[in-house]
C-alpha cells in the first residue's frame, strides 16, 4: 500500500525562510558555541584521528569559510582577522590556495581557543554589518550566507561525532555532558514495535531537489528515476535486532559480507557496533553522555555500511537505494531527536506498531545507509570557482546516508538531503532501515 | 539522432551456441596453453603485485575451478589430483574453505609449471569424459561448465595483463612475443578521424541481460532506467588527444580531479597512463610487444578512472553512466582488435572519420571506463553457494568498464557484459569513450 | 699532549649532596612547573608524534614515579590520588602492570593541566611530610628519592625537547619564549675559534662510575678499558663548519654515510639539520626563542647520529668512543649553557682559540654523539623489580651521548653520565665533536 | 681454568693458501652451481622476502662481482657480457653506480637461469685466463680475486637461507634437499651433554685478524681488550633446554626482554624460534631436509638475539662478547658440521660431557650471536673504491654473530670471522652459547 496520509508531515525549509538572514547567522553561530561550551580547552584542541578533526578548528573554520567566499570577495576595505589563517583553515579547497595537512590540525595549540573565539567574533561583526546593510544582498551573495549557514551546520555535527570519537580513546571515559534530558536511560523496558513492511508500486518517480529553498549541488537537479515495485521497514533496525545478529555469528560468516567488507571485519577484529563494549552478560554502548547500559529498543547506531548490508544479507533483505528511500520519505514519516532539542541519543521507541503505513524514525535519530554509491544526478554542475569543490569532487567510493540524525538540526534536513561516507566509517551517528523488493 | 541502422552487428552470443560443449572446452583450454606458450617457467613463476598473479597460477586455477565446482560435486569417483591444491588454487571462495594468501602466490615456486600442466590434463581428461557421455547434462551442470568456459576467459586476459606487468618491471623490458602481425607500428601516420557526437533522446530504457545465451549473473535481470537525452563520442579518446591533455597542465590542475585521484596523483606522482615511458622529446609505450612509439591514433590504454574522468572534466564532457553505453552499444557499433586475432595491441584507427553516426572500436581495443559505480541492478539475486561468490561480494568501491580489450576473446563480450575494477587500477587494458547531457 | 691542569673543573656531584632531600625535591619540584609556565593548556596536552609526549603527560609521570615506587609501597595508609592514573601515566613499567599507549598520550584532553596539577599538590603534600619525617629513611627509600629526583630532570630537558618539537609543527612558529637573557642573537660577528686537537696516550683506562655520589646503574661498574691513542678536538663542530660540509655536497655523497644513513636521508630527503630553513640566501634556526638567524659560531644541533658520522668521516675523523669522551673530560673541561641559565640556546664561542688544552663546551650547550653503541658495562646488573626496567632494556640499537646540553640542569649531569638515543634521532638538543687515532 | 691443549684445533687459514689461486676460484665456482644443482628454474627465481634474494640473483651478483672488480680495471679488452647487468647485479656499491632494487630481486623473470649460466661461464672462461697467465697476477688484483672468492662463499651460505625461507612458504613444504647422510633424524636418543662453564682469566688480550692470510676488513686491525673474568659455556644451549624456556612462560614474560624485543615478540606473535610447528604434542622443524622432528640434542637454529638474550635473562647468564667467544675460540674447540660435508642440519652432539674443558660446536653447526653490536675496531680503515663499502657502512644497529654454521664452507671462517645481523634476523642459522661473569 502506499499511504498518501501524512500524520506528521516534514516541516518545508521554506517555513524558516521568513526569518531574516541576519537572524538565521547569529542563531546558527550561538549554536556552535553552545556546542563546545561544555568543553575545556584540552577537549577542543585534540585530534583523535585524520577524519576527525579538533572542536577549535569545527569553530575556526566555519569562520573562514564566511570570512573567504563572503567577507574578502564582498565587503570593500574587509581586513583579514589574520593572514595565516587562509591556510591554516582552509579544509580541502585547492583554488584558494596552501592548505594546512589534515592530519596535521591537532598539531595546532595556536591559534588558542580564546583566540579562535577573538576570531570569531571579528567575523560576526564584519558579517552582522553586511548583513544589516539598508540595501539587499545580491542574490549571489545571499546565497552564499545561506550555504556558509548550511556549512556551519554540518560541522555542528562534527563538532559531536569527533568530540564522541577523541572522548572514547580515553580509558576514563568521560562524558561530554550529563543530564536527565529526554532520552535519558529508558526506563521503558518495552521491546521496539514490531517491524511492518510499507510497500511501494513500481513506477516513474522523480527524486532530487526542486524548490526555491535552500539545498546542496549534489541534491540537483530534480529528475526521473524508474522504480521497481519495493518495500521499506517501518522503523530503522534496532539494537535487539542487532545483537540477535551477533548472537547468530552475524560477523564470523563470510558469505553475509562484502568482500572488502570481510577483509574490513577480519583485519580490524570487527565483532560489534562501535563505541559497544561488553560488560559483564550485556552491553554497555559510550555515547555523548557517557558509558550507558545498551537500550534495546533504540536503533543500532556506529554502523559502517559493511554492517547494515551484512545485517541486511542476513535478515533476507537489503538496503534501500536512495531513490526508493526519498521516494519512501515523502509518506508518512515520523521524526526522531534532533540537534535542537539535545538528547544527545536517539530516541527509544517502545511499545507496540502503529498500523497506518508510517515511517518511524525516518528523520533525525540515525543516519540510514542507502545501498546507493555517492555519485553526480544526470545534469549534474558544479557551482564556478572554490565553492565548486563542496560536493563534487567526492563522488568516488563513498555510500549515500538519509535522513538525519540526533545531531543534526531540524531545520539543516529535507527529503532530498544526501550525506555522504566511505563504506568502513562508523564514527557518525549512522544505522540503517531495511528494504526489499515486492513480493 | 539514435541511428537504427546497423552497418556491423555485434554477433550474437548464440551463434556459438550450437558448438558442441566439449569443443568450446577443449577450444577454451588450449588457448589458455597458447597464451602461455612464448612464457619460460620462470616467466609464470613470478608475481609482480599483489593484485597480478603468476601465469602458471592462473593455468591452475582455471583448472581448479572445473575440479572443484564441476568435477568434485558431479563425477562419482572423482580423484582430485592433489588435495593439497583445493586450498592452494582457491581464489576467494570461502564457502570452499581455506585461500592460499593472494598476496603470496607468487612464492609458490612448487608445483612446477611441469606439474601444473599434468593437472591440467587430469581436469581435461575427466572433464571431456563427463562432456562426452551418452546422457545429456543436467541443466545445472551443463551451466556450470559453461560458466567455466566463460572463467577461464577472463583468466586469458588476465595472464596478458599480469604478463606486461610483470615485464614491465624488468629494466631490460623484454616483450612477451615480437611478431610483425597486424597491429605492427603504424605505417598510417594519418591522426584518428575527428571525434563526433552520437545523440540519443531521453526515454525509458532496458538494460541487462535477457537472452537464454549465457551471461554472469551481475549482467542480469533486465529492468528499465530512465535516461535523459545524451551523447556519446564516435570513438574513444586517442593518445594524440591525451597528450594535449598532459600538455595543457592536466595533471596538475586540481580542479578537474575527483579528491581522491588528486591525492592519488600527488602521492604517486603520476604525470602519464602506465607504461609510457619519455624517449627524448617523444613518448614510447611498453607492450605486450616490447617498447613502441606511441601511436597517436590509437585509443589511449592503461588509464585509471580518475585520468579518465579528469581528462572528461578538462574536454567538457564526461564518462557515460553504463545505461548510456549500454543503450548507445545496441546502435551501429564498429570492433577493434579482439584476443583471438593476436594483435596484443589496440587497432589504430586513421583517417577522416565516417558520417553513418557509427560508434567506432565500442567492442575489443581498450575497456571504457564509465561513471557507474559497480552496483546491482534491481532484483539481482546471486547463486546459491560458492559460485554465488562470483560476482556479487565485488559491488563496492569499483566502477564498471564496457565493451572488451584486444586481450578479451570475441565470443565473450556482448553489449550487456560489466566488468569492474577499482578506481586506480591501470594495469588493466583500459580506456574510454566521452559522453555528454544533450544540447 | 694530555693536560692535567684544571681551569675550570666540573663540580662534583658530592657538591650537592649536604643539600637537605627535601629541599632538593623541592627544587626540582618548582622547577618543572617553571618550565611548563609560559605555556597555555592547549600547548601542555598536544603530542607531536609517538616519540613526544605532551608537557601535560610529563609534569603528571614524574609525580607517578614518585607515587608508585616512593609512596605507595613506603608509606602506610597512602591514598593514590587516581587509581587509574597507575595504568594511565605509567610509561614503560612491565612489571608495574598495564600501560597507556605512548602514541595515545596525546588524546588525553582528561585528565585537564589543573587536575595535573593538583596530582602534583597531593604527591607534593605526601612526599614533603616522608622527607620530613623525624626518623632518617632507610637507605632503599632515599635512594629512589634521589632516583625519583634524577628523573624528574630527564624529564625536565624532554619538556623542552618535546615542546619545540611541538611547535615546530604550527606554520605560525610561534615561540615558546622570548627573552633578551643570554645566548640572545650574537651581536659578536667573529667566528668560532679555529678547532684544535688534544691528544691522549695508548693506555689502561678506567670508566665509569664510582664514588658515593648518585648515578644511573648504567654508568656502573666503574672498569677497565684499553684505549689506543687519541685525540678530541677543542670544541664542538659549529654551524658555520656544517653549512661547509652541505656546500660541499656532504647530503648528497654516499661513500659518506653509514648505509642505513644513507637510506634514511634519501627516504626522508633530508637535506639539513633538523629545524633549520632556508631563508634567502641565509639559514633561519626555529629555537625554543622563536625563528632566528642561524648562528655560525654556536655548536651545530639537531643532527642525527647518522649525520655527526658523516660529518665526520668527511672531515677526515671519526666520533669518539665513550671511553674516550670520558677519559678526554677528566681534562680541562669548559662549561657552556644549562637549563639553570635560561638561556634556551647554545652558548656562541667566538674569537682567538685558547691555547691551554681546554676542551670547550664539555658540558651542557649539545650533546655529543660517540661512535659507541649502547651497550652494558661488563659485570652491569640491573636493579631488582620495576626500577630495574629504568635503563638495561633499552641497550639495543641506540648509541651513547654525552655532557648535557642547554636543557640539562647542571647539578644533572657529570663524566660518566650514558644518555642514549636511536641513530635517527635529532629532536633533542644533540651535537658532536670530533675526535682521531693518534698520529 | 684456561686450557692450552688443543685436541682439534683449528686449521689455519694458511693450510689452503699453498692451492693455486685459479684451483681455488675453480673450486668455489663449483660450489655454488652444485647448490643450486636440486633446484628448478622457478625455485631459483623467486623471492621469499626483501632481506633474501633468488638463488639465480646470487649466481649472477657473485659472477658480477669477479667481473666489475676484477675482469673490466685489470683486463684489456675484457668486454661485459650484457652491460645492462652492471646495474642489474649490483648489490649496494653506490661508487659503482646504479643498483636494480633490492626487493624487486624476485621480478626479473629475465635474465633467465640459463642465461645466468652463460654469464657465469664467460666471467670463468676470462677468470681462468687471467689466473693462468705467465706473469704473477699484481697483489692488488690477486687480493681482490681472493676477496671474490671469499665473497662468494658468503653468497653460498645465503643461497641456502634464501632458498629455505623460500621452501617455508609453500604450504606443502617441499624439502630442498632429501638424503641419509649424516644428520639424518638422530637415532640417538640420548640427551646432550650436560653444560658445562670454561674459565677465563682476566686481562689484557689481543683480539683480530694479524697474519698474513686473508681475512676481511672488518677483522682488523689486531688490538688490546682489557677483559675481566668470564666463562663461556662448553656447547651452545640446545633445542630441549630450549623447550623448557618456552614452557617457562619464556615468551610471555617482559622482564626477560630487550625494551625492542619484547616490542617485536609482541607484534609479531612470536612464541617459538622461526621454522618451529607445533605437531600434536610435540614440535616439528622445518629445514633444507624437510619437515622434522625437532631435535632435541642438536642446538638451538633460527632465533634472533632477541630470544638468545631472553633466554640467557632466563638461565642467570649472558652473551658473550665477541673478545670473550674470540679469546675463549683460542682454546680447545671442537667442530660441528660446515657446508663441504652436505648434512644440511647441525650435527647431534648426545651422550655424556668431555671433561677436558673443550668447547664444543665451537665452529660450524649454528652461528652465535654474541652481545657485541657491530662497530669498527680501533684504527679500522676501509679500503678505498666501491671495495670499501663492502664491510664498514654496515656498522649501526646490527650484532655480531661467530663461529660459522652449517652451511658456511669449512675453509671460510676463523676466529677472528665476524658476521652480522640485525637483532631481529631469524632466517639464519643463528643459534647461541652461553656466557656469564667470573664468580
Amino acid at each position: 500500500m502506499t499511504s498518501t496520509r501524512h500524520l506528521h508531515r516534514v516541516p518545508s525549509p521554506a517555513q524558516t525562510r521568513d526569518t531574516p538572514l541576519v537572524d538565521r547567522y547569529d542563531q546558527v553561530r550561538a549554536a556552535s558555541l553552545a556546542l563546545a561550551a561544555p568543553l575545556s580547552d584540552e577537549d577542543c584542541a585534540i585530534q583523535s584521528m585524520p577524519d576527525a578533526s579538533p572542536v577549535k578548528w569545527h569553530l575556526a573554520h566555519t569562520s573562514w569559510f564566511f570570512e573567504t567566499f563572503v567577507l574578502a570577495p564582498n565587503v570593500a576595505g574587509y581586513r583579514a582577522f589574520d593572514p595565516a589563517y587562509r591556510m591554516l583553515f582552509n579544509s580541502y579547497y585547492n583554488a584558494v590556495g596552501e592548505k594546512h595537512p589534515r592530519p596535521q590540525r591537532g598539531l595546532l595549540s595556536r591559534p588558542s581557543r580564546a583566540e579562535v573565539a577573538a576570531y570569531r567574533g571579528h567575523v560576526d561583526a564584519a558579517m552582522r554589518s553586511l548583513l544589516q546593510q539598508r540595501e539587499p544582498l545580491s542574490p549571489d551573495v545571499a546565497s552564499l550566507v545561506v550555504l556558509g549557514i548550511n556549512h556551519e551546520q554540518q560541522h555542528q555535527e562534527l563538532i559531536l561525532t569527533d568530540v564522541l570519537h577523541m572522548l572514547s580513546h580515553n580509558p576514563m571515559l568521560p562524558a561530554y555532558c550529563t543530564h536527565d534530558g529526554p532520552g535519558g536511560a529508558s526506563d521503558d523496558a518495552r521491546p521496539a514495535p514490531a517491524l511492518a513492511w510499507i510497500g511501494f508500486d513500481p513506477g516513474l518517480r522523480e527524486i532530487g531537489h526542486a524548490s526555491e529553498a535552500f539545498a546542496f549541488d549534489n541534491e540537483m537537479p530534480r529528475h526521473r528515476v524508474y522504480l521497481e515495485g519495493f518495500a521499506v521497514a517501518s522503523r530503522p533496525v534496532c539494537n535487539a535486532e542487532f545483537l540477535a545478529f551477533i548472537a547468530d555469528g552475524g560477523y564470523r560468516r563470510p558469505e553475509l559480507w562484502l568482500s572488502e567488507g570481510w577483509d574490513w571485519v577480519n583485519v580490524r577484529g570487527v565483532d560489534a557496533p562501535m563505541y559497544w563494549q561488553r560488560d559483564g552478560g550485556g552491553w554497555g554502548q559510550f555515547t555523548l553522555r557517557g558509558m550507558r547500559m545498551l537500550d534495546l529498543a533504540a536503533p543500532v547506531c556506529h554502523v559502517s555500511l559493511f554492517e547494515a548490508d551484512a545485517y541486511a544479507r542476513w535478515a533476507g533483505a537489503r538496503l534501500p537505494s536512495e531513490a526508493e528511500w526519498e521516494t519512501a520519505a515523502a509518506d508518512i514519516a515520523i521524526e526522531g531527536h534532533f540537534q535542537e532539542g539535545g538528547a544527545l541519543v536517539p530516541r527509544t521507541v517502545a511499545g507496540p506498531a502503529r498500523n497506518d503505513g508510517a515511517l518511524a524514525q525516518m528523520y533525525g535519530d540515525v543516519w540510514q545507509w542507502t545501498q546507493s554509491p555517492y555519485s553526480p544526478y544526470p545534469g549534474y554542475r558544479t557551482a564556478p570557482g572554490a565553492v565548486g569543490e563542496y560536493n563534487g569532487k567526492f563522488m568516488c567510493n563513498q555510500f549515500v546516508l538519509r535522513g538525519g540524525s540526533f545531531a543534526t538540526p531540524r531545520s539543516h534536513v529535507r527529503a532530498s538531503y544526501r550525506n555522504f561516507f566511505p563504506a568502513p566509517a562508523r564514527w557518525q551517528f549512522s544505522g540503517f532501515r531495511l528494504a526489499r523488493d515486492a513480493a
